[in-house]
């Protein structure tokens, strides 16, 4: 049975929602759980009688990484829950690892301690987005590296694709390069170089903008994580921006009130499926594991599809796939 | 009176909703109109006896640059509107510019004829956004400089300071710089360093998120052209796609679609408040003259606000107040 080992100490609300949303995954799905964390709290989450506490270990500690810490003291605290969990993981105690703790923390971790996938000098945070036509897309990086070179942005290439042909069973998986133009020559000196390196990749498929990104027909968007990570942001902010003005507007008139009262189910689900809870955590590739870095602010939902996306990925060996796509060298 | 050299041949389509766009401007405001294109097209889209006639000038010509040229030809085609219309700048026999042709070509002889303003090295184009406070923001660069350094983000900052409080009319404008983290130490190798410069601005509150950039306390935002333009299209596709999402929950049922029509009103606000023909055009700073590049595709709306804010550059001077910012170098 898959055994991934969840960081129960990290995320902004403490080990309350994760517990919950490792229970409701356990309910769901078949794998071992092994949560980290202080072994009283854990307990009194878990429900005296639940079915499945069997497929529960608890491996206790203390410590955890602190939002407002650097990710460079990760290193030293061998006590912390995500250490612990990245040696599980390292030592194959565990086949995966979902931590909503401190991002930059697990990353640095489970870069130095489960190591890099050959050919891959910079792991990449791939972040999953809804699309116009009910599926995702995989942007990467968001946000783990900075500062890019072409060879980063083509390996980022290479790892969505293989993400997305494996988790998302996408037969032959478009890639798309953000960039400001349509044509080979439009972007920055970074990004003009990167195409004439994807061109070599056959999913490549050439320039994505912004305002097509999520019309159905790209898989993988590849970015610098600067530009990912103010991407993502921005898009929660344009929607956000949207939700409350439509509100102020909305109540500004009882004609209205009453529209929205009649639209309540088409804005459940135009909610749910701008939620990133139900896309669960992004995947950290290009590491010799399976790691999901969640939200720092999950909630149970979003920590059960984090552990549903983290048991797909061990079931499709995407690192397998991945470190085999760079030993080919030819795609 | 004010002189507005109009462009009346470049848009994508044609001379149609630029001639109406400047008759709507001419009966809303004092101005003088000079109108470069074909006599014969414009003529045949005024009406006979249109009140403000005698304050359009036309000036002929029959070459304007298509949309999929580069903007290197730009410089050669003397006899293309964009070139006329940047020598009446230049010369002084207009006090203004407005543009919806090739936005490239504008730029490259705006910057050549016309001339930068003393101390900066890069004009930018800035893009009006609107905020949820029913105000706007000025984000700059929007797509004119892909690869910057760290003094042409502090210079942008500088610019779109003295665009807002001028032409905006704020009395002390906040510039936030566009980052991926709150903290100084958040961002990439360029905008590390611009934040340190942008520090000396008195302006300048810091980095900002694309999470927090329409919530309001923000009124100028500095990026690069590069990410300005992704952050411009990705709000685009992202409005879309809630747009396209919506509809097709709605047409999933009557309650909902009764409940849309009910809140017709709020939704038409909306499509207001998110039109980019509401804003105009973008302004380009840094040159020696007012100079307002409108959208390929600008309706009649959107060339009558362009207008509007060709006349409120000159009023407010807002060339002469940069040049004097710069000349100061002390914020």
């Amino acid at each position: 049975m898959i055994k991934i080992a969840i960081d129960a100490m990290g995320g902004d609300f403490g080990a309350k929602p994760i517990i919950e949303g490792t229970l409701k995954a356990l309910e769901h799905q078949s794998f071992q759980a092994i949560l980290i964390g202080d072994k009283a709290q854990i307990h009194s989450q878990i429900p005296l009688h639940f079915k499945h506490r069997e497929r529960i270990e608890i491996i206790h500690c203390n410590d955890f990484i602190k939002m407002d810490e650097t990710a460079a003291n990760a290193i030293r605290r061998k006590e912390s829950s995500i250490f612990i969990a990245t040696d599980l993981v390292k030592e194959n105690r565990a086949d995966a690892l979902v931590s909503a703790g401190h991002s930059g923390a697990t990353m640095s971790l489970a870069t130095l301690k489960i190591g890099r996938i050959d050919g891959v000098s910079r792991p990449a945070i791939g972040a999953i987005l809804p699309r116009t036509d009910g599926k995702e897309l995989l942007l990467l990086d968001a946000g783990a590296n900075v500062d890019c070179s072409p060879e980063h942005l083509y390996a980022f290439g290479v790892m969505g694709y293989e993400y997305v042909q494996n988790v998302f069973r996408r037969k032959k998986p478009s890639i798309g390069l953000l960039s400001i133009g349509e044509e080979e020559c439009k972007g920055n000196e970074v990004s003009k170089e990167a195409y004439a390196l994807l061109q070599n990749h056959h999913g490549f498929v050439g320039n994505i903008e912004g305002d097509n990104l999520f019309d159905g027909h790209i898989d993988v968007v590849v970015c610098d994580g600067f530009v990912g990570n103010v991407v993502l942001k921005t898009s929660e902010g344009i929607a956000e921006a949207i939700v409350k003005l439509l509100k102020t507007y909305i109540a500004e008139s009882v004609t209205s009130k009453m529209g929205a009262l009649l639209m309540r189910k088409s804005f459940k689900k135009l909610k749910k499926n701008l939620d990133y809870a139900e896309y669960g955590g992004a995947p950290l590739l290009g590491i010799n594991g399976n790691v999901i870095i969640g939200h720092g602010k999950s909630n149970p939902k979003a920590i059960q599809n984090a552990i549903k996306q983290a048991i797909s990925s061990c079931e499709h060996h995407v690192n397998i796939k991945i470190a085999e796509a760079f030993k080919k060298g030819v795609h």
